[in-house]
């Protein structure tokens, strides 16, 4: 059955399958009925992490909740790509950008990471976390990104997979450009890690420290001196572009014909 | 002589050479006197486009103007990326944060485009050549990106010069990935462009009007809805990574010693 393109997508907890309800929270419900105006019946797509995406049709109770009646499948679950992104917190609002930038790049799994010149040491992780949703919700994801809670870097390296590696970006030049590095990670069995520094950078122990460890490859993202939130976006980029799921041809945009 | 990173880096118009002195903006005065309480005599890195960078000492006249004595240059003025971003002016803060984004990666010219469903039409000129000029310094860049004047679509694709390849985001997933095509663009002698859409993509006319001109190549960037600035960053990351100056071994940090 043709039906246009959802105006809403949401992401719920609940399983979804043909001929369920997905309750929706207050917040969501406000968003449908009072923000959005939404009609009953009207479309709206769902996913839970777990069992793909999903067409509904919008049943208010009231003016204030409402619910999803979940009708058909419109895409499976599928693998994403299986990148982390550890990051010193940033000062102001750079960390959520952080976050919403990573979650469109398809980072699985966010660890903020203490180094001796983070700055930002008091952001709030419900804040982060719905920034996250917000922007898997809105780039057509079929995760929410899990975020860790902060630790300091040497616990990080301690209990780091050694499957996994590690690239971090040095400010000061030394190691090797991203994109030859990326290059030979393509298809990594054990995923990949990209690690930003603070606004000062790491201090020269903590990239003695990285150095010395066998997952850690040192990159460099060109001559000039990006900001912390940048190197992050332009690393994730190019990591996704080379040994990422941005190598596939794109074909024909997905589907709500 | 040895010295320290000086803590302040300034655009300046007039030509940099030893024994010249640099009359500082009434601005530059109070961020380096007022805001930075900065020493007589204490070092100043400056810019101007032209003549590479330059060490000085600033010489206070009063508390609100200054000069910098210029005595030693830091950088020879080299050859930067010949790289454009044309671009869909974005609404709220998104087209100040693309264009600093833009200075640091390394754009030279920065062309805001009017498409057919560009919000952005009130963006300040002024505003985003001030965050430009504030990114380039911040950055160590030795220029600062020439923004051009906005035109629409059509009149930028009958001036465009043939022989610079325009690369399309194109979110309808359609085009190549850009990792693919970026590779085969490595030192094209006429310079590289990447052209961004607004909010809400580009119209079926203007991505069909786009196809029909031999130096566009659609390109994607994966399957995930990147908002319209995280694109535009995305992509310029990718370009510099595999055409552009990042491809460099990064050495030893560029020196102060």
């Amino acid at each position: 059955m043709a039906g246009a393109k959802p105006r809403l997508r949401l992401f719920v907890e609940t399983p979804l399958a043909a001929g369920l309800t997905a309750p929706l929270s207050p917040e969501q419900a406000h968003r449908a009925l009072a923000v959005m105006r939404m009609a009953q019946g009207e479309a709206v797509a769902l996913f839970n992490g777990r069992d793909g995406e999903w067409r509904g049709g919008l049943m208010p109770a009231g003016r204030r909740a409402a619910a999803v009646t979940i009708s058909r499948q419109m895409r499976a679950q599928a693998p994403e790509p299986d990148l982390w992104l550890a990051f010193a917190p940033l000062d102001g609002p750079h960390t959520a950008l952080l976050v919403e930038k990573a979650t469109e790049l398809g980072v699985a799994r966010l660890l903020p990471v203490l180094t001796a010149r983070t700055q930002g040491r008091s952001f709030k992780d419900e804040r982060l976390a719905a920034r996250a949703l917000a922007a898997a919700e809105q780039c057509e994801r079929l995760t929410v990104p899990e975020i860790a809670p902060a630790v300091p870097l040497d616990r990080l390296l301690a209990g780091w997979p050694a499957a996994r590696p590690l690239l971090v970006g040095d400010e000061t030049g030394a190691g090797r450009p991203l994109a030859e590095v990326a290059a030979g990670l393509a298809g990594a069995p054990g995923g990949l890690a990209l690690l930003t520094g603070p606004e000062g950078g790491f201090a020269v122990a903590e990239l003695d420290e990285l150095a010395g460890r066998p997952f850690v490859t040192r990159v460099h993202m060109g001559p000039r001196i990006l900001r912390a939130e940048t190197a992050a976006i332009a690393g994730l980029a190019i990591l996704q572009a080379l040994a990422g799921d941005w190598r596939e041809s794109g074909g024909t945009p997905r589907g709500y014909e």
